[in-house]
């Protein structure tokens, strides 16, 4: 093991240690602050002028593999202006064939070195938040607060997660044992045995316009710390978040003596998309991925090779059936609809309530109520503007931003999404949640996913009714995030047994600082993949498991 | 949890303990003894006439899904005479209805119940070794004391193993967890949480003729004790070992309580194969698979709903750089070759010598003097007709046995295969091996899988070609053994990190009362998954972990 490798593992020792307690305890626990106010007042100051300066010019990395190469650029950012950052794109086969002679070294390192230099660049990556965070923001459109915090340290403890994970799983082979089997009156035959963790090939990353850091980074040090070199495949609409870090991995992996192309970085064009030629290369033998259903089923189907970890979409789906008080749950319904516009993976779309509305402390609300309230409650918490345009952000896409209107012919309108000017940015895509009203029988409205700021309020015969629509559409179209109210344990108990069939988590009369579409790392596990969202979780053993092989060797020994 | 379920596990909790440490330490440790003269004389004496009194006649099973069943049969002893025995064919999609069905009450029992009851098959197994023998050796066609060893306790250790890996795994994931996030000067938030370990869904078990109860114990342990049902698809010619096994899996999911169609038969004949339209049946989820490549490939690349363990073939391989012992050497590889006429999926087929020879202790051995020495290591083992029909058992298919004719025309003849005559059993297919020399350059001859006694000592320029030569051929074909030997400490390593390079086990230097072909379970990972050979080992983490999702529940706590 290199020196400096080592060094690092020590020095990150205790947050190992204590991040592999937490995945098995599953308490609260993060070594990376999401308060803005524990990072350096300077550098949160000086990250929008230092975006700036990465403008209108090449980002460079360090690795120069398959120098012969093409630039790709033209993101935008949905606060409506162009970056004009051109990125180099590597030959693939030449990075592949580097990455291949590197990744040897990698292997041998062994997993003390390998989860040294993940926790050293995650540590690096955590400094740099306030940096990441503005490109996150003007790749994705999150809002500041949320680019920080779900963009840096959150993003984080999801990388530190999956290290903890991998560190745990390489921990359990050891380096060597003695086998003594014992003969009778005889001898004992005895064997020493080695046991060596060895990568699966080279693992590939490919990720989302939305999410570019937190979707990316489970994948990505999962694969590193068990031995396999990277390729992060930006989204053409998101390569700077992952260019900035996979260029701070690249200086780690040097600093420590290995070949920096060990993660690398393989940008694209909407025009020349090379994802799926990249997914097909026999010697891709891991892809994490983070996007649609077509394109997720399609890897899977198709890219037999490697093994595929895919978090698509789903109908994300809210089952009222009772509450104590209306307004904090709309309060907190309204949030979740709000909250960057509804462009998470895990914000609800399908909201069931029974047609003959529900009861409540204060009495029975009907259903057309209950959907006034929860459309009041976001009319309510967007009518500041400039708190809107936080919790917003802009809308990532020009197809999502159409998808608004292309939405509202389906129902009744509940509340319909209008537009918004950003004070500092004036050509931001922003605008605010269409909330549409349907009956049960309308499923083709709302058990197709519809991206962006659109749900449904869907009228049910009763909660029962609710339930097996919701079995209905989450075993078709799966979901991420499942959320019910009821203030009956017997009804509590029915939507925990649909969580179980249908394997989506289950957030509980949530009408508080916590929503359905959070998920905290060491604790909440992100998706279960037990149903079509998703075939793999963020993160749990499965994640890490068969991204390396054990190989053994054994010749003939003496007993001690 | 039922009583009963519990009261197993608490009956066996010190041998899953036991079992749970090994798989850490890797040493020695079995609860099955291995010696036929543990097991009570009388089941021992009874077994071939307790054998006899179920010919003949249909077979029953407990459980009854799908009554109007099909009846298949038609198995025939290697050793030489029809078993004559039926079996029940459910419908499959009555089975599987029902297996929904079942399946709840099973994941709700909890992980305890499910490994208690999983640890009682296996007891209850291990005490019907005996007569599970002779359902293996007049199937398999192994010879008496391997099908008592390997279709025996050794089978029973691989499902142990696999019961010992879920166990952990499930024992991972906290059943409750309280998460309190501190909010400075505020009152912190706390979620209390719960996790349900849900099984993927219905499990295939798709079982091979020649190790029917090794080879479908792991995964059929490990996908019942992390709550699936299992669907066992014997070979045609090997049904009755798995159907007893299943009988007793049966008796102890409805002593504790269980539907007993949790473990059910599928038998099928050649004629209407069933296999194909079960792997791709939309509920099946979890496939294990032990056959051939071509039929691993095609689940691995269709039954993309599912995930696929698959054991495949390989070219099994041999190095010898240099030697202390040629005699010491050539009498274990002769036993390695001989024991079940190679038709062990770790039997070595290809051996490369240097051409111009090798060094012992002895002096300098040219190429045709080691070829020669292992000849007549082949012939001296099995000079004693009734002690080489024990090792060599019978050949289990007509296939099989015509491959041999086939290849001789392959390379030199060495060593001719010749036929034996069993004393008990005149009509059994007993042939000893065929040993072939080639050159390197042959490689279509030893780079093909030859399935039975059939090997190529293969001339190479020196021992850097024969590694060049063996990492090209694992490379594409795959491997589930690797032997090496030499003398040179730096050959050894050359050779560990071939084992690397290619995700093959080694084995070097075996000269004692060790075998490549053996694999010890606790201790040897059987097949790395690594390389075309196999995509999954027995066992490791990888094989348990994704066969279960962790579904969550969250709601607001109080803070203890």
């Amino acid at each position: 093991m290199s020196q400096s490798a080592q060094q690092m593992f020590d020095l990150h020792r205790e947050i190992l240690d204590q991040a592999v307690d937490t995945i098995s305890s599953r308490n609260f626990w993060t070594p990376y602050p999401e308060s803005m106010r524990k990072y350096p007042e300077d550098a949160v100051k000086a990250a929008p002028s230092n975006l700036e300066s990465l403008l209108n010019q090449p980002f460079t990395l360090i690795n120069s593999v398959g120098s012969s190469t093409e630039q790709v650029g033209g993101e935008v950012s949905p606060y409506g202006f162009e970056l004009g950052i051109t990125y180099d794109q590597p030959d693939p086969n030449e990075l592949i064939a580097s990455m291949q002679v590197a990744m040897r070294d990698w292997r041998n390192a062994g997993a003390q070195a390998r989860v040294g230099v993940c926790l050293e660049i995650l540590s690096r990556l955590n400094a740099m938040s306030p940096e990441i965070a503005q490109a996150v923001m003007h790749t994705s459109g999150q809002g500041p607060l949320m680019a920080f915090q779900a963009g840096g340290p959150h993003a984080q403890d999801r990388g530190l997660e999956a290290v903890a994970y991998a560190w745990q799983a390489m921990a359990q082979i050891p380096a060597a044992a003695q086998w003594v089997k014992p003969q009778g009156k005889h001898d004992p035959i005895v064997m020493d045995k080695r046991f060596h963790i060895v990568p699966r090939g080279i693992s590939l990353v490919v990720a989302c316009s939305t999410f570019p850091t937190w979707n990316t980074y489970p994948g990505l040090f999962a694969s590193l710390a068990t031995g396999n070199p990277v390729i992060v495949k930006p989204h053409p609409g998101a390569i700077l978040p992952l260019a900035m870090s996979v260029r701070v991995a690249q200086q780690v992996l040097k600093e420590a003596g290995f070949d920096p192309c060990l993660v690398s970085l393989m940008p694209d064009s909407v025009d020349a998309p090379l994802t799926k030629t990249l997914a097909l290369n026999p010697a891709i033998k891991l892809i994490d991925f983070t996007g649609s259903n077509a394109f997720g089923d399609w890897l899977i189907q198709n890219a037999t090779q490697a093994q595929v970890f895919a978090e698509k979409a789903g109908i994300n789906s809210i089952i009222i059936d009772s509450v104590d008080n209306l307004r904090a749950v709309t309060a907190n319904l309204a949030f979740s609809l709000s909250l960057y516009s509804g462009q998470m993976c895990t914000t609800p779309q399908a909201v069931y309530v029974p047609r003959n509305g529900i009861e409540t402390a204060e009495g029975h609300v009907s259903f057309d109520d209950v959907a006034a309230a929860l459309a009041k409650a976001v009319q309510a918490f967007l009518s500041d503007n400039d708190r809107a345009c936080t919790v917003l952000g802009a809308i990532q896409s020009l197809e999502t931003q159409a998808r608004i209107d292309e939405c509202r012919g389906l129902g009744d309108i509940v509340l319909d999404s209008e537009q918004r000017e950003h004070a500092h940015f004036p050509n931001a895509r922003i605008h605010t949640p269409l909330i549409l009203k349907v009956d049960a029988e309308q499923q083709a409205a709302y058990s197709e996913e519809r991206f962006g700021p659109v749900s449904f309020v869907i009228a049910t015969d009763n909660t029962a009714h609710s339930i097996a629509l919701a079995r209905d559409v989450i075993g078709k179209k799966g979901a991420i995030t499942l959320g019910g109210y009821t203030t009956d344990e017997a009804v509590a108990e029915q939507l925990e047994e649909l969580a179980m069939e249908v394997a989506a988590p289950l957030s509980l009369n949530l009408d508080g600082g916590i929503f359905v579409n959070q998920s905290a790392a060491f604790s909440d596990f992100h998706a279960t993949g037990g149903n079509p969202a998703a075939n793999a979780s963020l993160c749990n053993q499965a994640f890490v498991a068969n991204r390396f092989v054990v190989v053994q060797s054994r010749r003939h020994g003496q007993s001690n």
